[in-house]
């Protein structure tokens, strides 16, 4: 550790409680990205990245316009050209949160009890974007410089899968350019067993809905005569999985690349106990493919779920309706070599086979994400594995991330660099759920983490 | 036809007009009984029925209250102790309405089209039991006075199953005290086919729910090791039908007792053809249990349809969630002998014997009610017969009804009195549904209808 990074370090431990109540003012910014309803919100979160930015001198530091939501960028490029370029990838928008879904506290309005950040975003990914901003300006507000070149894209429609980042990548190629992407966007099992990912699953997202009916019927006098679009859902649904869990859907799982029994020993030094499982979920029994392990089903194997559903009357008390309609989303996590529009087409077409005459069917794609997989053994990745040991104080493991991060798979292929992704989570802060939180110890490991891996990259040889 | 009647039916066509705009005041009410959002409107739904009737000079005209929304009652004795006395049921509560369901003007601002009303409660129950109303006030605005007596109970819970009929009716058997029931809240196929209802289905109405994990969970972290609780209740939901569309629910059917070759004859008279059919729901084809028409599939045979369906997210774009939570709610019209209490014990059982160990099911009734059958050849039923033949233009057939007023069983149980179901719908006037209207014309013959039937009964052998 050079005087550099140890008077960075702690420059970060003395303003940490300000740090914080930065992040508390990002929070409070409800950067909702799949309701049209924040958009003006969503303009605000990136303006105020990028005031950020600017108070930290960054160059070119701005909100740069895409087709959907803008991305909030800014670079410090004072460590030269001799020095590698490390571009930092976070997004500023979060998933919906509604007091009724049983927040605690209201969701935007963050509050920090029992040593955790409870907010919508605090974890996904808000709070961990925030590390990367706070370890540069520990380093510029002390030595006034960095040992690498560091860039800044974040942008504000990772919850709706990304749909104009890679054209904006394409189009800023040059700007962009680095020679690794760090995100932390993802997490750890317990605080003591950092983790370092190197796959992620990708996405296929669609929509199905069924009409019945021209308008909802009245079922005393339609009952037992028409086929209820509900039903006729509920049989579509009910035949996707096979009895033993596996996915029923032809040709579904051709393009999965079989686990080894190395990666299966591997992916075994981080499964979950049965009893860390029901805990984590509150479910009472485990489900799924038995003849993988759980980490394995949730990491290593494709999924196909229902994300929602609706028909009918959903208010209180009864109505008696035949429905005239009914839909569900669904989704599937993939892996390996698993193309999301082939894997959309498989669907649709097994769907279209079984649907009933008695009703329509239709079959849509929402978005897609592409699976991505990296070697651990190149020195990107065991830079970041000497910073965990050096400021976390615990020797990471490399793992599988059972989630999506669209633009991983983009950045990789369009960039032609690796991406590293140090999450700084926990697996159970309830992203994406109510009462999301993010422990403030690991927010400021993380800080300290961070700053040393910048000075490991600078090490390392090209 | 006696001048007394003549004079009736001639003071309703030349009041016609005006008895619509009344109409129109009433069915701007948005008397929905299942939202408590609307307990106001109820309030002022059956405070302006007594208003109605006080301006005919009913005596006891008044709201009475229940241990829900009140009944609104009055009656006219005028006939004396030698005349029946008719009791005239109908509801001035509704369902559901809102523009985003598909309404093409706001459904509780009645508007006249094509010779139809449209708006909320047009046909069910308001322009309907307002029917007898003005066949009262035509009789005593002309001659001062009626053929027989009659009194009002309009009750404001139909469209929940009347869960305080019973006890009121209990309570004022004294002052309800009648001789025949007359309801108007059905309907018939076309306008030259008036129809005089001898059977309605009864229901038991339910709610299943299936919880899952405790909090909805990120799809990417949990999905492909977690039941997806709206994958759990489709795998119920798939299991309460058998291929050939009879329902899998053991002992559904022991207590329907089967139809006998005589009335599947009567049934075939007004059976749909499957043009009509279509025309009618916009559905592209016939669905149900093969053995019976299509007429006895709606009005003879007992059914289980989904009425509404929720899980997970179902707002616009893509959320990537094991949902916590999947609902259904599920209704079944029952006919014969079947008993609401014994069907839902059933169902419940059944449900909870299917149910995998991986989630929480629940089972809750939300209500019931019970069947009705009548001869067609008593008195009350061929004096109303009678008046179609003289008032409408068209000898009615008697046919079974598919929907449920939960209370004609009651009634006729409690106060041992048939029950006449004179209805003045057409099959297809959406109620229930987006666009629910009323004939105008069916209006103006239901009030002479109505007329000459009260003038019918006072003739009939007691």
């Amino acid at each position: 550790m050079t005087q550099l990074s140890a008077a960075a370090r702690e420059y970060s431990r003395a303003q940490g409680e300000r740090f914080r109540q930065e992040l508390h003012d990002f929070l409070r910014i409800p950067s909702v990205s799949t309701d049209p309803a924040h958009a003006a919100d969503m303009e605000r979160a990136a303006a105020w990245l990028v005031d950020q930015m600017r108070g930290l001198g960054l160059d070119k530091a701005q909100v740069m316009p895409t087709a959907g939501y803008p991305v909030a960028y800014g670079e410090w490029m004072g460590a030269g050209p001799d020095k590698p370029t490390v571009l930092v990838y976070g997004h500023y928008d979060v998933v919906p949160a509604e007091m009724a879904d049983g927040w605690a506290t209201p969701p935007f309005e963050p509050v920090e009890k029992d040593g955790k950040i409870y907010a919508r975003g605090a974890t996904d990914d808000k709070g961990q974007l925030f590390i990367h901003v706070k370890a540069l300006e520990s380093y510029l507000k002390t030595a006034g410089r960095a040992p690498v070149n560091v860039k800044f894209i974040i942008e504000g429609e990772e919850e709706v899968s990304s749909p104009n980042l890679v054209p904006f990548i394409k189009e800023h190629l040059d700007l962009l350019r680095a020679d690794v992407c760090i995100i932390s966007d993802t997490s750890m099992r317990t605080m003591d067993e950092p983790a370092i990912l190197h796959s992620l699953r990708g996405m296929t997202y669609l929509e199905v809905t069924v009409q019945g009916p021209t308008d909802d019927l009245h079922s005393g006098l339609w009952g037992g005569a028409v086929h209820n679009p509900a039903l006729a859902l509920v049989e579509i649904l009910g035949k996707l999985y096979n009895p033993d869990n596996t996915i029923a859907v032809p040709g579904f799982y051709d393009d999965v690349v079989p686990l080894t029994a190395e990666e299966r020993a591997m992916i075994a030094k981080t499964d979950l106990s049965e009893a860390q499982y029901k805990q984590s979920t509150g479910v009472t029994a485990v489900w799924g493919d038995a003849n993988y392990s759980i980490r394995e089903r949730i990491s290593a194997r494709p999924t196909l779920d229902i994300n929602g559903m609706w028909s009918g009357w959903t208010g209180p008390g009864p109505k008696t309706i035949v429905p005239a309609k009914a839909g569900a989303k669904l989704s599937s996590r993939l892996v390996g070599n698993q193309d999301p529009h082939k894997t959309f087409e498989q669907i649709k077409t097994y769907i279209e086979s079984i649907a009933p005459p008695t009703v329509q069917v239709d079959v849509k794609l929402i978005t897609t994400g592409k699976a991505a997989l990296f070697s651990f053994d190149i020195p990107e990745m065991q830079a970041a594995a000497r910073a965990y040991e050096q400021a976390w104080g615990a020797t990471p493991v490399f793992t599988r991330g059972g989630g999506s991060i669209p633009v991983v798979a983009e950045i990789a292929d369009m960039m032609d660099i690796p991406v590293v992704m140090m999450g700084y989570g926990l697996d159970d802060d309830g992203l994406h759920s109510p009462n999301e939180r993010f422990s403030i110890e690991m927010f400021h490991r993380g800080v300290e983490t961070a700053i040393v891996y910048l000075e490991e990259l600078s090490q390392m040889e090209r």
